[in-house]
């Protein structure tokens, strides 16, 4: 039995105040389908929140789905998607965007992040119908690795995209952790202006469950409710998903829980950075990736629950250590004194 | 402002016993995407209902994903699906088998129900390789109108699939409203014996979402996880889903909600009787389909909210009233009262 | 052994004019998939024949082929095509379209046609994103049944298919024989006119291989050849097709050689009827449907390769005979005595 | 206007003594779909060759087809195929593989070929339903950039791939060049032994058209007429695809003509390697990749046709040139002493 889990943000339930507000509507009868009054609301607030009163709002039950619905609909059956070889659509979804059809056009990458330049190369080496025709650009913010782009490098990407034809997609699962990292320059509101479509993660960051898609590029919107039946997305009681939107953004619940997960993660570098270890990956959000000896990190899981991420050198390995929402600070000082112990008693 | 629905079984949250179990486990933490301890206890509960230790159980988020996933894991791409033309794969999903890739065979029925005879003339037309090969057959318990199957129906289906090796799948969206009425002979433990596949619905009878799929033919249950995370079925924080089942299957609530709704709409159809008004289909569940004038359709819709489902004749249609486990006793009183009041008042 | 075959039209090899032609040019050097002379003579030509200089022509290399590459490029992943429940596409394709990921909505139909007010029927039963969007309409010409669409139909159904945000899609694999029918009262320009797609069949019209798909509609002709690729359906040497079309339609070889299959089959409806069989479908072109007692079917059939089509009762069915471009009237003599013979012998 | 062009293997049409033997079969009637007396003549021929008279084999038009028509049928939905970054099923398909819903597991390399350990390492990253997992792996042979896998190596591969659960396919679109490349080591009774599924390519070897799909693997085997249907590929007029592989195997016509062209092949070499260039690849097959500066590049092309590969350096690139079956002993001369006369020019 371990003492605790860093393996991700989703180990716990949903924060109270939204089991509160669940609990408040509960007995309202409500239409189904997403055309609930919640769901109302919780677009308005997020129309408000990324300043853009034209976006349309979809509300689905994970980051998997989401991306597979959004870049099916984006996409023509010879169209591909540009991505990461980090990419979660590329790694970590068991071929889910494979399965409708589309190719992803990968780059390799060492902090998870693209480049407007590397987009281009990809586009400049596609030049007809033996293959395949690249229409859009997948990136996470905060990426898989825990880095951030800046806004510098999304408005450098996004005028790339305009210039060539492609839709840019920003797979936001851990959205609040980038807006709230101590990197970031952009907003909520230069999303709503920079990107085709992006979404606004829920499950990570507090909500029982959810996902917010945002639609900013007009032309992409129509029939989008028709893509979410045909997926199995759009849930007979639509209600619970826009509870949770309405719970993260009637106040600033949203952001303050994303403030305190990257709070947790910082408390962690700073002790493992104190015991002299480095990192895989610069991260200033709720994922970070120590480098441990392998056999420190078999200690350490006897007591915490953790990933081992990827093998870094013939003895060592990078972890990764999520925080969220829920972690207690004295559990990460906790795991911070184990780890002083363990590492005196390893030399 | 309606008085009250009758749209659908889905207008309310979550029955207070689940959702006050999900309160008490909230901050357990709890391993994702459905290898947490609740989804373990409520596979074990659903074991024991359908007296199949062998099963596989798999919770997923709504009943056309489910569909979509179950029919797509056990068709090969030729393959088809035999379906009553009143089929929910049929008319309300949007496509989504065939857009896993798959013909659905149509068989035409008034109440919403197959006959091994009509399977097997199905199966004799399809001869050769310019024809798609069926390869399952859809069904539905309750039916999309109400209807129910009987025991020896079941078993009759069951043999003529083991003898042209054909997969029984049946659609359970409203199997506690079959399994209750006063009609079934039959038990989830036949189930367990007879489907190649069937599915157990949460969502429409007081869980705040969630289907159970129950594979029980073993040779059908590799790799299932697999298609989950492809479709976007596997949901991160999968004890939500767990701590429906557990909430339903622990005591018999799955049961005492089922039966209500029965009686509600048992109740309905006493008073519409009463009035001398027939019904398109014979219902013993909670979906009525009542007949009524166009005229006195329009007034009523003023008052209750309800789908007018088909036309019956030049004046005429039936209209559809549901009932659920939070329909409230005095709310179809009423609904009878003024139904008295308006027919008196159109003649 | 079999005296002579009316199974198809696709029997014998191809018309000796064609061949000669493949061996006069057989050791040009031509650029490969598409991109040689003898394709660009061809689209030339077919572009004179259709009066309609802005259509784009794509050569492939079958009537299944040529339907799911079409749909599947004209469709949306939601979107449905509406078809007669006789239409090649729903029976003969083993799932093609569906495949595809499209439904077809289906019309019973007689005669193999549709009519426009069936189609707007489909429509409008189609009301939102819980069912699919019908956005194209299939119909074929010479249809299934040997039936043929006249003039006035087909504007009726462009008309409206242009008013409802439909396609009009036409499968000519059998086009010669419905343009020289006698009852034919359009042409090949009418359908460069009305159709948003179509194609001119030559596999079963004296080709060796080949279809001819002509898009009409400037807004469906970019990125086809991607289709192509993907599909399979880019020929590296797509001279082949080319070349049948350049031998097709550099003279009047098209016309004449659907001519004369129309001819052999009037041949065998004067001597059947003669007899006072009667017929399933009142065909005139090359496809007959001869209605046989069934002993006198599997006498016939010790002699002559046909197919039994349908049914018709308890001791009668409808046969299947089909004449080409290679049916030699001698033949069609000999089976007519014999046929003769036979009905003596019978009673 | 160019001299000649060794821009591919399929710039004429077909061996004249394959035309001639469509000629002398022309008007006998046949059956249709393949089912016909020169199918059944080739495949015998075919079975013989590859000592395997279990094997099942169907003939389809073009190597892309093949393909996708084999991983489609060999892969469930989450499963994946591994190949070279270099196959044509990644760069040169349009996506065909995708867009079955299948991903592509890639593998760099550097001479279009695959090893037993790259492989499974490519297995053990796949660990759990959040990826895809590997089922099949794609090598060609001769190989994408004219390379040929040694008789080892394939046992090896195949070693690899029957302790691993994994189907082994090669597309032989080039087989005959890697069959008679003087480096051979293997015949085809080897790859009747040790394939699981592999095609003899006819197209780039004389034929008019054709890829042979060979069926080793008798779990393979079942329905696969279905997939040949729903995708298209089941030529109404099959007897063509038969009557090449007739053409090509009644004889030794293969085997001929492929030697034919690597003698080709192997005479620009020795010319190139005289004037002191060197080679991308080692190449022993009729697709060479000699290194030649830009300006002489663009004065080359002025006069043969051929396509530029990819940049070696600042001011190198790789052509590729291409030899064939039908390539002209004189027209090799003649492009050798260009290369020299314009060598010396430039310098």
């Amino acid at each position: 039995m371990q003492k605790y889990s860093f393996y991700n943000d989703y180990s716990e339930g949903v924060h109270p105040s939204i089991l509160e507000l669940m609990a408040k509507t509960n007995f309202d009868q409500e239409a189904g389908y997403g055309n609930d009054s919640l769901c109302r609301e919780a677009e308005g607030l997020l129309m408000a929140a990324i300043a853009n009163p034209q976006a349309a709002i979809h509300f689905v039950s994970g980051g998997t789905q989401a991306n597979q619905l959004v870049l099916a609909s984006l996409l023509r059956p010879y169209e591909s998607v540009i991505a990461a070889n980090t990419a979660h659509i590329n790694v970590h979804e068991a071929g889910a965007i494979e399965a409708t059809g589309h190719k992803i056009n990968l780059i390799a990458t060492d902090d998870g992040k693209l480049s407007a330049d590397q987009v281009l190369e990809v586009v400049a080496e596609h030049t007809d119908e033996h293959m395949v025709k690249p229409r859009a650009v997948f990136i996470s913010n905060s990426s898989e690795v825990g880095t951030v782009y800046r806004k510098a490098e999304l408005e450098s990407l996004a005028a790339a995209c305009r210039a060539h034809d492609l839709y840019l997609y920003l797979d936001g699962a851990r959205l609040g952790s980038a807006l709230t990292s101590r990197e970031a320059d952009f907003t909520l509101a230069d999303l709503g202006r920079l990107l085709d479509v992006f979404y606004v993660g829920g499950t990570k960051n507090g909500a029982l469950i959810g996902e917010a898609i945002v639609i900013n590029n007009p032309a992409l919107q129509k029939d989008f409710r028709f893509h979410l039946k045909q997926r199995g997305a759009l849930l007979a009681k639509g209600r619970l998903l826009g509870v949770q939107y309405v719970g993260l953004f009637r106040e600033n619940l949203f952001f303050e829980l994303a403030r305190h997960a990257n709070a947790m993660a910082e408390r962690l570098i700073r002790g493992i950075r104190k015991l002299h270890f480095s990192f895989l990956t610069e991260s200033t959000t709720n994922q970070i990736f120590p480098i441990f000896p392998d056999g420190l990190i078999a200690e350490l899981q006897q007591l915490y629950g953790f990933y081992t991420w990827a093998r870094t050198g013939p003895d060592f390995s990078a972890v990764r250590l999520v925080t969220s929402w829920a972690t207690r600070a004295e559990k990460v000082d906790e795991f911070l004194q184990d780890l002083e112990r363990l590492t005196q008693h390893i030399k």
